[in-house]
């Protein structure tokens, strides 16, 4: 097959499924294969996929693990939550987000290892290979993307785990039934769907959370932090400044312990079905809150509604793959304007579930008291202007109604 | 003054301030006074306003006391809620849609009793007066709007108090000193802002909340309940259809239980200031998550997306006043043709502050579950189109990558 | 093949692609074929089509020959020139909004014949395919789309002719080369592309030109025509009421005479390329401005900026072939409900490729000379309320600066 | 008065109108006056301006004339046309974009000079006083800003010029009576309205258009010309490079002779009122077209059509007087993020009215000749993608119509 990949860099777990994938693309097309395995904080020991890659006969010099989490974090989670993207009014976009990194690096180990194509682990059905694979063509036009899910014939449990012990892949027992759904995570969040999920009807059961404690088993008593921001970045907790990965691994732990972030979500898909996932946001969900209280004494009106308009077609770019998008950055470089005094604290109440903001002050604030305040405000304010201002937005309601009488 | 006004209808709540009002449009224009109190939900008899009206000298006939819920919900609340409508991200409009129909019942009287002008007691700082006059000129450009608090030099506590006792107002004993804070109620919900509310920095304390209990002193068992639509409205709750006002008297009886729907609040106002409020929604919020857990399985993605680049626009024109503007009914009727198949259940579960959907379900349904299995779909969905699919919207990408290339 | 169609619906134009597309359907696939030829104003004879279709063996009951002009213009065009709709700030969209109708017959006469397929002649370049099959999945989600240009292997006009000759289809001697561009043509425009066009560099030839003079050779004095709407739809030119398609084909006369509509474009196609164009859109360029000059007067400013938001996406979902989708009917049902005042005359000036609103009139006409005039307004605008609104609109951005000050 | 400006800065023309407010400012106020005279392009000498002021006591060094033509196109008019802004669909905003300008140099003055107050001669009802007083407070929040025409009572044209004769200001003859209408002008435009155009439905008297000659009496033969962009600016008319203000010099001049840029025009003003403005923007439309025409093949689909959609956001802001406004520094933020590649030539045809793009082409170009080709296109595109790529856009739509089906 004059097509067939030469070398291949993997996206690589060290899991039994990407485990078959790497044999497969042995088999297939004889080829040499990279692996790539990243911690995005996803929470898992990496070296054991360094011991399964040697064990499927990977150069040590082919193998690689690395640590991204401040990367993704400051570059990409950052930059999207000063947007306050919300998929569809609720979903903070965790599985989309990743994905635009592991291509880039899928990408550039492509090029460091002169390999002409990249493969992922990702199903036909679902949004992950568009996200994968718009992003590694977008990076590189010319590069083959392999996506064995849609291309081998291994379309049951039965043949996979064949497969698998055809070719002496190590299957964990646990491994060898079906999953009761599937898993995705990093250090945003957590995804559960598919099988035990699939209906939308049912409550999902309690053990599919798996970052989060019940809000009916977290503490009885409310928990207070205060995130300092820096132009729009989470830059502190309680005053202690933390690189961006070690922030939102601290606001997880609050989370996590008060419950928060918990989210069941039927949404729609790229590839034009809708599907069922059981989100786990925790630091995500506070981190938004947090955001948003600082915004709202530190943005101005215009700017904010603005954001507002544009944030859900930014949403859907970033959910549907188009983060390295011509769009998207244009979108960005209007968000990262607005957020230039995005600078200050915001105090946040923790408790079951909940995150609520209960206080917020900055030396860039906006709000004005001398304005707003009840009591006399030594002139700051005219209240005989705003008769000027209604008049003059009711002046053409006044004409169209004079109009309209006509013709009733 | 040739622009006094002749007869006026008056926007009366029966208390201190709107008495003052009445008294003042008497002695200020000599003109004839009729009063509207509206029933809106917000908890209070409003049998006392008839007596106090009488007591300074309303005639009978001249005194409207109206039980407006059920309009108001169906008619307001309801198309509102159709779109998801949340200002600058979190607040559910509460006094902002009452405001329309307040003013619409002034016009209808006015033209009923051949007035020429209405008055409200709302100041010249806030957006109620906005508000209340944009719609009034939009249903009769012709009419006078009086605003006394823009026009009179009672500018402070003790002026007020001294006209009244002048003029024979009675003074409930806790009305002489000043309010620790401002108040407005209605049956989608409660505010609270001002003075010892105006530190943004501060957390409010737990005196402020009316409508709902503390999470904290919520019960420690969760509760389900199932609310039911058609064509994008609640009719039914746990499978008993209700009117649009019980329904919402039903889920705030719920939220307030539960300690649902509390928001600490900056936001900006129409007339250029920011403001804090206290916000209690406890109804609407459950309302909100089930609206939203319906249309997730019942409205198409397209329509969907396009119903959320809709809404910040839509949430704003109501938010300044702009209710009764073409632009709103032009919006409104992308929204409500939206809703057609927005029929279905939402079973949602309600512990300490939160309300979270657990299950939907629907005839109206487009959530396919033969398209979305991880197991075989039986040729519902064929994976291979995928590739065709991601290869198109991939193309633009490339050549702006290749493009690109050629100038680094 | 159990995929194989066993009736198909073609939409036949009676031209020798069309009709190899007819032969090779009964020869690939052994079905029966009903053709359906329709006039759209496209200004061609169609009783040929019958006749070629006979002689290629088709029954005289399965061969459908259609006048729809005047439910293309009523339902198509006319809906669409409500919105001022232009894709990419120019292009009128004369191609695709004529291809939702065609599949909406084909699909209409698939259920009447008890066909279970239909087929369209457009190649797998293109946005006509897309249009053709989303309308007609959108219609009958069972129904099968065969486009034999992304099946069959007759890849160059070689094996066309040969696969022409071998079928006893006749060729006209004019068609046996290659012809020199590309033309699709409807009531509302004709498009040239392809081959002689593809450079966008060179300025088109003007033979490509077919439904307009030159500019140059257009009469070298202007002439003068009026237009009337109804709530936003041409009714009548010079005062004479005539139906949508008979307004539309008298417009074209006007700007063909007159040189008006022609448009040498390069755009974006919804399958990632750009091509380039050479349209020609005489009545619908009269009718674009013609509408614009009514809306000037009888349109409010809320609604027609909402209305100038909403085009663009509106315009791109007719151009991606999305008429008949949820979001297309929620933008319509907006734009409808702006237009129920759009009512009244214009007065245009058409001269060697221009045409210019001179003059507009209506009894719905919102403007007031009263407010407007340098004279003296009796009062209807009190210029000292422009002082409020200034300051008011100002206030937020007063308190920027002085914010933005401190940290310079 | 406590609120009496000490020290004045004047938007000054020379004319009779900014005289007599020059000596209102001086008698009503005794405060100090500063005059400032802009060459924004408008065509008429300035020193008279200075001989003017100082007839009218002002001192030599409180007089300010300067030339800011370059600053005026490079930093407003081109940022703006990188947008393609029209305001309402048709307007290129010409006065618009100057007037921010003005007040930036009327702030500069006010703290170099000292001055407390700047003063402009826009009348109460139009949107200039907006435009001139947003900027004015958004650059220096603690200015105050006169309005003489919302202010005096010099209400007639009879009281004018006697306050004119009792100050020894000198009144050229023409200017005794009422001009026929009112016009502005600057490097991009001409604007009339008024009086003898006040009647939408009339069309305009040729002797209004001062900057173009009628398109009937232009040239029997069109020119062409050749207009080079970088990133998004024109820089070079027929390959030789210019700077802005002489760039469009230049244009204004092709568009002139070929009576290009004339616009019959009804707009909304801010205010709320309809008003009629004849429009001349010759070298505006010119650089319009080219702008779009450069676009099409070096910008991506995905940033033009964002662009499209805040386009007309953008020119409602700049229309309104929010020029200095954090949402448009954040549009610009996006519009220039797009630009970067907007690089290239467009060959343009200019004849009696019509400017036309009939060619363009650039190193940066999109357009891919290989993937859009009616001929073999060696597999830069496999056309069975586009099955695929149709199959998943329709997936949505079929669910709908599935779903809707059971409810007829």
């Amino acid at each position: 097959m004059t097509d067939a990949p030469k070398k291949v860099v993997l996206a690589y777990s060290g899991g039994l499924d990407t485990s078959i994938i790497l044999k497969w693309l042995q088999t297939e097309y004889g080829c040499e294969v990279i692996t790539f395995t990243a911690d995005l904080g996803q929470g898992e020991e990496l070296e054991p996929a360094r011991q399964k890659a040697e064990l499927l006969g990977i150069a040590p010099e082919n193998i690689h693990i690395e640590d991204l989490r401040e990367e993704f974090v400051r570059d990409f989670v950052f930059p999207m939550f000063r947007a306050n993207a919300l998929y569809e009014g609720l979903y903070l976009l965790g599985t989309s987000i990743a994905r635009p990194l592991i291509s880039k690096r899928l990408v550039e180990l492509a090029h460091q290892h002169g390999a002409d194509a990249v493969a992922h682990g990702a199903t036909g059905k679902g949004n992950d290979q568009v996200r994968f694979e718009l992003s590694a063509y977008a990076l590189d036009p010319s590069i083959k993307v392999i996506a064995p899910w849609r291309l081998w014939d291994l379309t049951s449990r039965t043949k996979l785990i064949e497969f698998a012990e055809k070719n002496q892949i190590p299957i964990a027992k646990d491994k060898r039934g079906e999953a009761p759904f599937s898993v995705d995570a990093n250090l945003l969040h957590t995804s559960s769907e598919g099988k035990a999920l699939e209906n939308p009807a049912e409550e999902a059961p309690d053990y599919v959370y798996q970052r989060t404690v019940n809000p009916e088993d977290a503490p009885d008593t409310p928990e207070y932090i205060e995130v300092t921001f820096e132009a729009g970045d989470a830059v502190a907790i309680n005053g202690q400044k933390l690189s961006p990965a070690t922030i939102l691994t601290d606001l997880n732990e609050y989370g996590r312990k008060h419950g928060i972030g918990r989210l069941d979500f039927v949404e729609n898909r790229f590839v034009g079905m809708k599907s069922r996932g059981i989100y786990e946001t925790p630091g995500g969900t506070i981190l938004l809150e947090a955001h948003r209280g600082i915004e709202q004494i530190t943005l101005d009106s215009g700017a904010g509604h603005l954001k507002d308009c544009l944030m859900p077609r930014y949403a859907e770019l970033i959910y549907n793959g188009f983060w390295f998008s011509p769009e998207r950055e244009m979108l960005q470089a209007a968000i990262d304007k607005s957020q230039e005094h995005v600078t200050g604290t915001v105090r946040l109440k923790l408790y079951k579930g909940n995150v609520s903001t209960v206080g917020r002050w900055s030396d860039h604030s906006l709000y004005s008291e001398a304005h707003v305040t009840f009591e006399d405000d030594a002139g700051a304010y005219d209240q005989k202007d705003a008769a000027g201002f209604i008049k003059l937005n009711a002046l053409r309601l006044k004409l169209v109604a004079n109009r309209n009488a006509k013709f009733k």
